[in-house]
């Protein structure tokens, strides 16, 4: 990756540093298909003034996706939304005292129309980092094709495994088509 | 209501003006407990500047109390209670797209350690005023006083209606203690 | 609009006509976006083939976006996305025999790692239809363009109605600030 | 059991390899069964073409039952019931992101009108198993009474421990009737 | 139908006659493709020795599936696969006291180990009837083609209805594909 | 109904007189099963010391049995459960602003250790009525005799109901066995 | 406890052994309040013959109060209730595979009029004990002395607690009142 | 601390010492903000009448707010504010019983009109302590200083571990903005 030479396409942010063991997994698929991004530290809650500077600077300085995540009543990927043009995609984080992952997912999904966000599943920061290329890639030729391979490798690697259960059994007797 | 006359106390703000036929419980108890207010319409996510700026000022212009509506995805009163050190009661509405009124529930009451909002429940706006009385009324008499009377008016209706349904039964038959 | 002489970015499905008023408000905002799309019927459970061979084509027929919608067990957009490497955004519909809603959100939302889907609001096609014009607006400043001035009118619309309520106070009585 | 040398009845799939801890539950039981079965590997999102495949060419092979399990938004079985005649039964995998299950168990159970899907309980492959036996059996008499045989043993089993507790008492003291 | 000369393979139970206008969509797709029924009330609650003798018999009367519906606590269909080895279709009905359905459906399918019941959707009675038809139509040529047309039907009204939307616009506007 | 003559030996309150169309029909099937009992209202959270002293007068003045029914936060039940050794049935009843029950149902059913409230379903007045006999009836034949006629109706008009379907068929067609 | 020198008046029951951690805690509660019962297992699934059996006979051997644990799609409250007219107390077990215990809750409380089931809490069968004896207690005087002196108890050992951390302080710190 | 000398402004109450480890927190965030208080345990179903006179000598004894946290089926906060004017603090435990806390919730927050409870998040104990502190820092200088400082360092705190992560990257590769 050479991230240093080229203006970040994608900023991953995310409301404490608690988040960082779901949220990296965005930053390592990013990596994966060849997407330059940055990554910090932005909390609605307790710098508020913080995410405003971030979500209104964020077009001009060259951003064109951002990945928020958090978690409880998780206000920062639709506050960001509110902020800036550029698509915002929400992942709903787990944290510790969340009512088992659904007021992260509804606080951020169920935003009033004017303001999308564009969530993904509970803790699914990979595929965040996937729509965000996804993203990039309807018009980057070079994204797209990183994107297809990476596809085509998650196909092969069921193919195998299926080859494998069909040739030796799930526990041994005759299975596979 | 002499609220011409003195700096409001309770400011009561709403997302929308859809949520005006649930908030306007909070406005009419407080003048009922004779607790001045003033009301107002701001969005967190279409007037993101414009909460910020209201949030800030609050303390300074003699609020003591912020009651903040919204619904869905609701992220106006956490995210006031972010910029401010006033209490800030978050009153849950079940607007028209809400998911049976989890989504404005769970968006409110979850709120991370640091940041509290005094969440009452799902379009209890009659509550949320009554609670923002409470809080004057911890330090103001006057309001004390109002808030027992209402209390005691409360008690009133319940053991008259008891009475008439001991005598009269609640289809004939004896019934009372 | 003038649909007819572009080529639409943007594909708009739904898993039956019954879904229409929900999703035409996704053409609608479109439309207002001045961004070319266009609207048909891909039942993932009655026409699978027709879903494939719409998903394969897309992106060689010059679509960048495709907003998918569906209620109860909702396959449709997370199989579209299966099937190609263009952005995909879900609509949750509530549909008659949706258990309020929970099923058509889950089985859009929850897509596993590698196959993202972009999930908006329940019934949230207005949003889905701002989203994909923001995916465009990322590299195209004209919808950029339109996205800031459909955000300042939003803001406008509140800040008029606030003014008014301020005024002419929530049933008399002073309010505002 | 002769698997080798018939055509299985009943085919088992799963979306993901990390299902067969769950799903093995249904093999384990037709073996106890004598129901001859295949199982493999197709998943939904990572091989659409290959679930087409399985599920189109299943009748013509012989498959008279297919037993499809999927985790998250499941998407697995009800595909597979779009694309043949045959009974699918669907297993709802609690698998790791899952919300408590309910997205697994909303988007195999919910299906449109048209396209049934035979859902069992979360993570219930073993009963998903007996299921596809009881369907052979409407029509096999060697499996029918395989069958009664295997619902004997439940009784038997329950009877002998509450003869046990009778006797010896739940800690001591009489119990029992 | 020629149901009065022949034995009917299907039987399609209710615990209460409520239930009967969710319930006849089993009997009237079950009509549409030729396969002969019977419909009965079998209370579990208030007929529990009837439903013994109903489920007991089943077999033996030539019956080769049950469907059975209820809602609330709804023990009917499992008590049913309690009492036969004959595959027990379940259809979790929104009763009127249910709380939004979740108590039909998780009584239903929740089922412990060893007694499944092939659930369907709520109030999803029309897909009882058809998975009834899959489940004869495993072995049976005729019924098994019947299905097929039905499928093609509900294919060809897709289509139908897709060609008509991308011709005349969903309101205007040129759309389709 | 001869109240009038005998202490009452069941005692129904309810929170609020709007709980009056729901908690009614205790009353109705107590009188129809010859119990006698008193009908009044005590709200938990407007008149808490009314609720103590009937809470503790109860066992004294002869009631054995008290149906308590309640909506939202239901604190009645558990409440008077608190203050008395008798027996107390909770009704949780699905109020205006209830979110769809939930809250009623948990606030009523999941009392800590130590002091059980006998929990019926949703709007379950009738059934409260019921149980409250059951109750009773342990220890005298009379009430006992009553339940067991009662039962029989039941059972007498399901079988009434599956008659006549099975003779004139659910629309027609042979129906029945 | 002298049970084997007298009739029980209790009868526990549950669905599996594996209940048996849970429902010990109804006979040990019973046992502290001196009231006889006796424990089995009968399952509504594996043993429905040996259940209509043991409700029908309740009533006759002398059992005033059955009490009843099961989990999952929890049928055997609901079936022993539709066989006697004796008090019936459900209890909902959260087994192994349940999905977080609504489909014990729901599958238990959720009865339809005419059969009801007393439901205690989730894993509750100490309050079932309790509740039995308040049935029991309701015409026994000694029961009903028994079960306040437990009460007494209860309320001691908070006052001793509470006593205790206003001595010594949460952690220093003057508190208490 | 100087809280021998001072009568306490908050008082801390609990359902039951198990909770002391959630509720721990008021205390602690209390100390740390210079408020005074007390702590003890009063419970709603164990010690009702302690109940009545801990809130009903609130208010004489200089209290000015009351923190109230329990679980399950949670009457602690509800019946306290029913008893006095002063305003009382929620907090829903996640008690071991509890189902996912939904009830702890629930039963807290679903106040009926006229008697609010200002409810936190789940275990939000730490949230409670700085609302109390808000509630009267809205008329106590030095306590609003206080809260200022702290909300400061949350902000400082959070831009700290950002500008870390912004140049140590967050995995190596550049990050921050």
């Amino acid at each position: 990756m050479t991230a240093q030479k080229v203006k970040p396409a994608v900023g991953i942010i995310m409301g404490s540093n608690s988040d960082m063991p779901v949220m990296s997994e965005a930053a390592d698929i990013l990596k994966e298909l060849a997407v330059d991004f940055e990554v910090t530290i932005v909390s609605a809650h307790r710098t508020p003034h913080r995410m405003v500077e971030y979500a209104e600077k964020a077009r001009k300085k060259g951003l064109k996706v951002i990945i928020a995540g958090a978690g409880g009543a998780a206000h920062l990927p639709g506050m960001v939304a509110s902020l800036t043009t550029l698509p915002v995609i929400g992942v709903p984080v787990k944290s510790r005292n969340s009512i088992d992952g659904w007021d992260s997912v509804l606080s951020i999904l169920q935003m009033p129309g004017g303001v999308p966000v564009a969530t993904v599943a509970l803790d699914g920061a990979k595929n965040a980092g996937i729509l965000a290329a996804q993203i990039l890639g309807a018009s980057d030729n070079k994204i797209a094709k990183n994107l297809q391979k990476y596809k085509d490798g998650l196909k092969a690697k069921v193919e195998e495994t299926a080859l494998k259960i069909e040739k030796e059994g799930y526990r041994g007797g005759k299975i596979g088509f």
